[in-house]
């Protein structure tokens, strides 16, 4: 692309896959820590934009996800940015408390050592008062 | 999970989408840097994880890999995480030079300005040097 295109033009271009989704990675804008990993679809993209508050899409539940609806735990936006491919996009965010459902900071708490997997983080917050 | 489980318990309970893929991001270690996002499949995780070499599956190609084996830019990996729902690797790997086939340090480079999509980075290395 030249080096400046409209983002209607960027979303139309995107490879959303044939759920009609993308994947998105959700990284802390200040400590840079990479928090989880979900999908979006256009109209997701288009909310969190506009909103300033990140909405993915639930494989799961097949519905719209707004981030900490449940729990509180929101993500608030500080920059999107698609890569070289338009197949992935990246969400700089501000995020409240725990990003984890199982209360943890993060979702990538399983870590390999050697032949085993173990966990290296506790929970901020009991999940149980996260979902009550 | 209980606290320890083996690699291989880990691998297959994974959730490999109808491809056998799973979703890899790779962050470098240090500065937290998010690089890229592909797609690995299981035998490209335990390749990765007894080389020290990361290893994807290009969906593009329907073959392994070996990052940086064309370009020179190897991955070396530092750790490797599952997520909570083990359908997502992080890679926290140590990047020589670019990681984006752009010669950019990493793919995510097309960031959203209001109704825009501008480039804010430029590349590194001239990718006509990088794939000779």
């Amino acid at each position: 692309m030249s080096d400046k295109e409209t983002l209607q033009g960027v979303l139309d271009k995107a490879k959303f896959n044939q759920d009609g989704l993308i994947p998105a990675i959700a990284q802390q804008h200040d400590t840079k820590e990479v928090l989880m990993m979900a999908w979006m679809n256009r109209e997701s993209i288009e909310e969190t934009l506009s909103t300033g508050r990140v909405c993915y899409w639930s494989r799961s539940r097949q519905q719209y996800w707004r981030k900490g609806e449940s729990s509180g735990q929101v993500q608030v936006l500080k920059d999107l940015y698609f890569d070289c491919d338009y197949d992935t996009v990246l969400l700089s965010v501000d995020q409240t408390g725990p990003a984890c459902h199982t209360g943890r900071r993060h979702c990538f708490f399983y870590k390999v050592v050697d032949e085993n997997v173990i966990i290296n983080s506790k929970p901020m917050i009991d999940p149980k008062e996260l979902y009550r």
